[in-house]
């Protein structure tokens, strides 16, 4: 169990300590679900006395409700204290080609309400952002969230993230460069905006309220219009020298594959990104050599869920391009695990579609293709959560801060 | 700078406090070269009155002495506090194919002496555990240092070591498989003994004395019998779930290469080894394809340095087999830029030796494949430690636990 630490600062600043030992009850009921006043006092090492007065802080604010009764050690039953829903909000929006999408997600972790937009096309920054704000004011009305009960809000954006600054350096699959969302969201005024790269966030979610509660060490890859990475090291998010580790889209996975926007040939995101598997099941389609697609392509474009309807209906062609994007990304996680040694790779997204067409052969692939020491040791996962990892990954960002995370 | 934290155990252990001090001030003096007392209370955050007994316990127990005077403020000019060097010592053995070698290092990180022995052949753990008792034995009297002055002793092996027992699980190039020197080592006895992987070590002693002094995120390859890698992520070296991540030897860079001892067909490792590069230099030697190498072969056997000769020389074959290796080394690099985005990657071992050679190819490699934001922040250097720096690095394990790290 943490023990609290008692920072000392040049001030011996008594509101900074308040804080901090807010955040440590905080973070023990939430990792605990429900705790009693004299069972925060054993496990933060905070004297009964002051771990009682912080808890009833805490109670008066709104952000701890009392809840039954717990287990006696003999006496009289202790009051139990958990996290209050619908107390305290913060905001995820997740900016992906094609669609934007905003949640609302209260202090528990829990998803409250959702709304998606059409991303514009082509994804101007100027309209995208005014979507946004549309979408916030949306989410934050239908749940009537007084601005003080909001403790930020987190963007999601498939790029890089400058992390002093919140600007979005590069977004390729969005055409955005040197752009930034902090200065100008401004709605409601005073509160908090971070902005994240989508695999990172995604991460975020894995950790927080996913498949990676409690994990260390893991790798999160998402498959959607690009291909990239959260990793977590030693519990934390590993980011790298320059903000943007992760990016293994851009392995190359095959030297005669197609030529990519990084410059190189054939990058496991030009190989396994949706947007080459569906152009990839238009093709076949056309030369009529699916059955399956063929009869969809009838009904409207082809799309990845045609293609994977097809899969499962037992069309060989449409599930052999799943298989063949599974053994290239097989390639990628069998480097990465053979880098890494993380104990788990969730992989979400798009991939979550046809995650029960292909899992067990990537597996195959990996345990063929890594280290058996590594590939022994390592789970690989479909993730839980899907296409609203990065938006709830968002929402946890606020959240992380009043849990001292 | 950082402030000293002061940690609350159940106990209110007044000697684990005192020990957490001494390793905060030591580790003060060691980052800055040297201080005087009221500097210490200063950047720590102690009182005067507690900094100097501290310093002056360090300096009674002969960790530190004194060094002319500091800058005066005024008054009297203060006396500076350093290091002892040859007061306090550790020993690093690094066992590899083909040879044992065994430092003796002193507190302040400087090489005292230094023994090589050849590794037996076929390397018998029992033969070549009996020859490291010899040889730390040597060392330690060759400079007659007591056993109350030994701080401890790191071995390095080229394998996965489990970090809770010390015990070697596989050390694949010695054919080694669960087998222990930390409870066998008992030279002299009641010295602590470390066994860590030889590129993790490589990596411990780059960032304590070597290229990566105060650089958070980088990576150390090394390139010998094997290849490996030792990763620091935010400043910490980084070891994955099952203690064994950084095995870059088994990225494979060419699906049509030689098969490897892992099962798989071009992992880095059978393009880049040492053994590999002599093999092939062999081969071209006998064809009479190298005139440097064919002149060469008169005098013996060729080895890497005769590859390396003949390529300085100007033989265009011999210099091609450097560089084609390079050429593989960049792709594996430029996967590790892209996935851990490191401000640098150092390149250790044989590489050292023909990196002037090679060292421009291979920064070309990787600025064209790695993604651009990656290579055009990430410094790629061949280590200045060389064929020493898994000793080094094993000897500055026991050191780190007398600076608190």
């Amino acid at each position: 169990m943490p023990k609290i630490i008692m920072p000392k600062n040049k001030t011996g600043n008594s509101k900074f300590l308040k804080m901090y030992n807010e955040a440590v009850i905080l973070d023990m009921i939430r990792l605990h679900g429900a705790l009693s006043k004299s069972e925060l006092s054993r496990i933060t090492g905070l004297s009964p006395t002051a771990a009682g007065m912080i808890a009833s802080g805490l109670l008066e604010k709104g952000y701890l409700q009392e809840r039954g009764e717990g287990e006696s050690s003999g006496g009289r039953k202790p009051v139990l204290l958990e996290l209050a829903p619908r107390s305290y909000y913060s905001v995820g929006v997740d900016m992906d080609v094609g669609c934007i999408r905003a949640v609302l997600m209260d202090i528990t972790g829990a998803l409250v309400c959702e709304l998606t937009r059409p991303m514009p096309d082509p994804p101007l920054f100027e309209e995208a952002e005014a979507i946004v704000r549309d979408m916030v004011a949306g989410v934050l009305d239908e749940h009537s969230v007084a601005k003080d009960r909001l403790l930020g809000i987190g963007i999601s954006v498939p790029g890089i993230v400058d992390m002093e600054t919140g600007r979005i350096v590069l977004a390729p699959n969005l055409g955005w460069e040197n752009v930034n969302f902090g200065i100008c969201m401004g709605q409601p005024p005073g509160i908090p905006v971070f902005v994240e790269n989508e695999a990172m966030s995604s991460a975020i979610c894995e950790n927080w309220v996913g498949s990676c509660k409690g994990i260390n060490n893991f790798v999160c890859i998402n498959i959607k219009s690009g291909v990239g990475s959260g990793i977590f090291a030693d519990g934390r998010l590993y980011r790298g020298a320059g903000g943007s580790a992760g990016e293994v889209g851009h392995i190359a996975v095959d030297e005669n594959g197609p030529r990519c926007g990084c410059g190189n040939y054939g990058c496991l995101e030009t190989l396994v990104s949706s947007s080459r598997i569906v152009e990839k099941a238009r093709k076949l389609a056309k030369q009529g050599a699916s059955p399956g697609l063929s009869a969809l392509q009838d009904i409207g474009e082809i799309d990845l869920d045609m293609l994977v309807k097809a899969s499962k209906e037992g069309d060989e062609a449409a599930k052999a391009i799943l298989i063949e994007s599974a053994r290239y990304l097989g390639i990628a996680v069998s480097y990465i695990v053979n880098t890494l040694n993380p104990s788990k790779v969730v992989i979400g997204k798009d991939f979550t579609r046809y995650a029960d067409v292909v899992i067990d052969y990537l597996r195959s692939i990996v345990y063929c293709k890594a280290l058996k020491t590594h590939a022994s040791k390592v789970e690989i996962v479909s993730s839980p959560i899907g296409d609203r990892a990065s938006a709830l990954g968002a929402a946890i960002i606020p959240l992380k801060a009043l849990f001292g995370k």
